[in-house]
């Protein structure tokens, strides 16, 4: 993660929306099919592959200032909820949503995503809580037509709906019964994540989701540890999930369990800054116990609205104490590898989409550095431009 | 501050470069010049003053990446000043900087800050540490052409340069005695700052420089305690300062000290992000004790490299549990006071500059809910445009 392989003096070439050649600059200029190509000139900035957001919710009808404020007045969690606020409130606007209205929702997250950067990102369902309106929020995310790729994930044990509040366990059951054969043989997802926590799903749970994904053929994924520690971790690694995500509450020998597994440590640190907390999860333990982290932005209304993985970048490095090198790294090839497209997304080389970024630094540390600032230049998806800075 | 006085439904007519009419967009629209006039449609959007940006360093060379990477790393702040780094090293990298090379470095700042709403900043010198660097610093932030107004003050007293290492006391007498006269005597600053503090200048010699700064004319700010508390705050509310700016190790009595005082509060908590730090300053305390609060980036290479008003807003919000209304009042109307600037800035008003910035947001309080987004959709200063968002 710290060898980020950075080349200076260089060109790529890209012919039908892939790179064709990658090396140095004189060799690739001269090239019969350069000399026809149209230059873009990229000098005096970093280019990088497109970024790779690897954990978001990024389809929710409305931003939640009300709960924001609540929060920032010190509210907590469960008076926010007691009060209509919550994750069940989005799934609230989400119910009296037209399919039309959710497809605009993500084209707009995915939009401010990608001027930032950002052009491959996994996007969850979760918002629905009953079959018809997971499968309509995966097929909006299947339909959208936005500046980045997306990933869908079944996320449909996000939380548990006010019709099941009585019966958890029947929710899951109906989760495991209903709702993902249904995604699975519609296709509409390629992962299946559970929200594992004190305050969402049990250990036993979502043991039980997992059997019934896994059958199914889903990639496995989970919400691990953000509040307590409660066995999702173990659970995780139990089942070889592609990933855990959050880790802010994980145990020593957790981190030990992990490293030693092939499951990937999605790690969100926005989501801590903004809900008022200073406990992130230990990404430098994991990484030197030899973890594979990615970052995302968790992109949501509720803990972590932020559509920026250079963001993301700046708080694991400040905060989290992550180089530069790795921070990017875990925005690129880890993150996708969290996603299964290493071999198509997260690093630049020959035979691979022309999905790349230039920032306008002469130094990719600066990315991470220039905290908060939108440093994006210039951004190409399969070759063709999508995002160009703003100026007069 | 709780108050930011929303209009809806409403436009303003400018003419000349000055706002005339605020109010009802029904009757504005009837007026006979605002038929003539050029139309800006900002509906969907929210309009906001132009952000005030009161404290700032934007003009350095190039940005600190190894001291960067060494901070993340786990070296202290001593550490990285003994190997070469910190403030130092940017003195002397502006001693080797020409005059154009200044202004260029202070035109990329303002750049990077303009694109995110503001427009207007204070920019101190402190990066010469000799009088004549001093100077050139501060006319090259005069001649600056940027998108933003800039705010120059002498910030003289920044460090201890290595030359006077062994006699502070005589570089405090040197730039009472030659500095800051010669600073005055060429008008090229407002304002005289002093950073004091444990590794920097004592209250005694603080207490000089206001003396030798006062008689000449200068509005006095003040550096007080970012990381001890040594008497800084009692110095600033004696001698009437204008602002006093960070206060991460405030204490308590000083916290009623300010409240009672006309000094500003300007609070700078990127820094505290930036530098791996979680104690922010009281924003709470010293507003509910009736201190006016300013919001500012601290924009510097070392322990802030941020252009961005509205992620300061964020972590107003998210961390010091500042309201998204005060954090609004606190880039706006409260940091224009703090450059008294309070007729010409921080507010949308008849005879006002027109000097604003539309954001992409149905809600102001999504400037600071959205972190690390750049929102800004089109800015005006003087009626002019002079920064519009990116896209394809």
């Amino acid at each position: 993660m710290s060898r980020p392989g950075v080349l200076t003096g260089s060109a790529m070439l890209v012919e039908n929306g892939r790179i064709t050649q990658v090396g140095s600059a004189s060799r690739i200029e001269n090239l019969t099919q350069a000399k026809k190509a149209k230059e873009v000139d990229a000098s005096g900035c970093v280019v990088v592959p497109g970024l790779v957001d690897c954990h978001t919710h990024l389809l929710f009808p409305a931003p939640r200032l009300s709960d924001y404020e609540k929060r920032i007045g010190g509210a907590t969690y469960e008076e926010i909820a007691a009060s209509g606020g919550g994750i069940l409130s989005t799934v609230k606007a989400v119910r009296s949503s037209t399919a039309a209205g959710l497809e605009a929702a993500a084209a707009r997250s995915l939009g401010l995503m990608a001027s930032h950067g950002t052009l491959l990102a996994e996007a969850k369902s979760g918002y629905g809580l009953e079959t018809g309106l997971e499968l309509r929020l995966l097929r909006a995310l299947h339909r959208v037509n936005g500046p980045a790729e997306v990933v869908p994930t079944c996320l449909g044990a996000h939380a548990i709906p006010p019709e099941w509040k009585q019966n958890p366990d029947g929710y899951v059951a109906h989760v495991c019964g209903e709702l993902l054969p249904e995604v699975a043989r519609h296709k509409l997802a390629e992962f299946a994540d559970i929200y594992c926590d004190d305050t969402a799903f049990s250990v036993e749970q979502a043991a039980r989701y997992f059997e019934a994904a896994a059958k199914l053929g889903f990639g496995l994924k989970i919400h691990a540890s953000q509040f307590s520690s409660i066995g999702a971790v173990e659970l995780a690694v139990k089942w070889g999930a592609l990933s855990a995500d959050h880790l802010e509450a994980i145990e020593p020998s957790d981190v030990e369990l992990l490293a030693r597994s092939e499951t990937i440590a999605v790690l969100l640190p926005v989501s801590v800054l903004h809900l008022g907390l200073s406990r992130y999860a230990p990404a430098r333990s994991l990484i030197d116990a030899g973890s594979a982290v990615a970052l995302a932005t968790d992109f949501n209304p509720g803990s972590s609205p932020t559509p920026s993985l250079p963001l993301v970048m700046s708080l694991a490095c400040a905060q989290m104490r992550m180089s530069p090198a790795e921070a990017l790294t875990a925005v690129t090839i880890n993150a996708a590898a969290a996603l299964r497209r290493v071999e198509s997304a997260g690093m630049l080389a020959s035979g691979r989409p022309a999905d790349f970024a230039l920032f306008n630094v002469q130094d990719y540390r600066e990315i991470p550095y220039y905290l908060g600032a939108n440093l994006l230049k210039l951004s190409y998806r399969a070759g063709k431009p999508v995002y160009r800075q703003g100026g007069i």
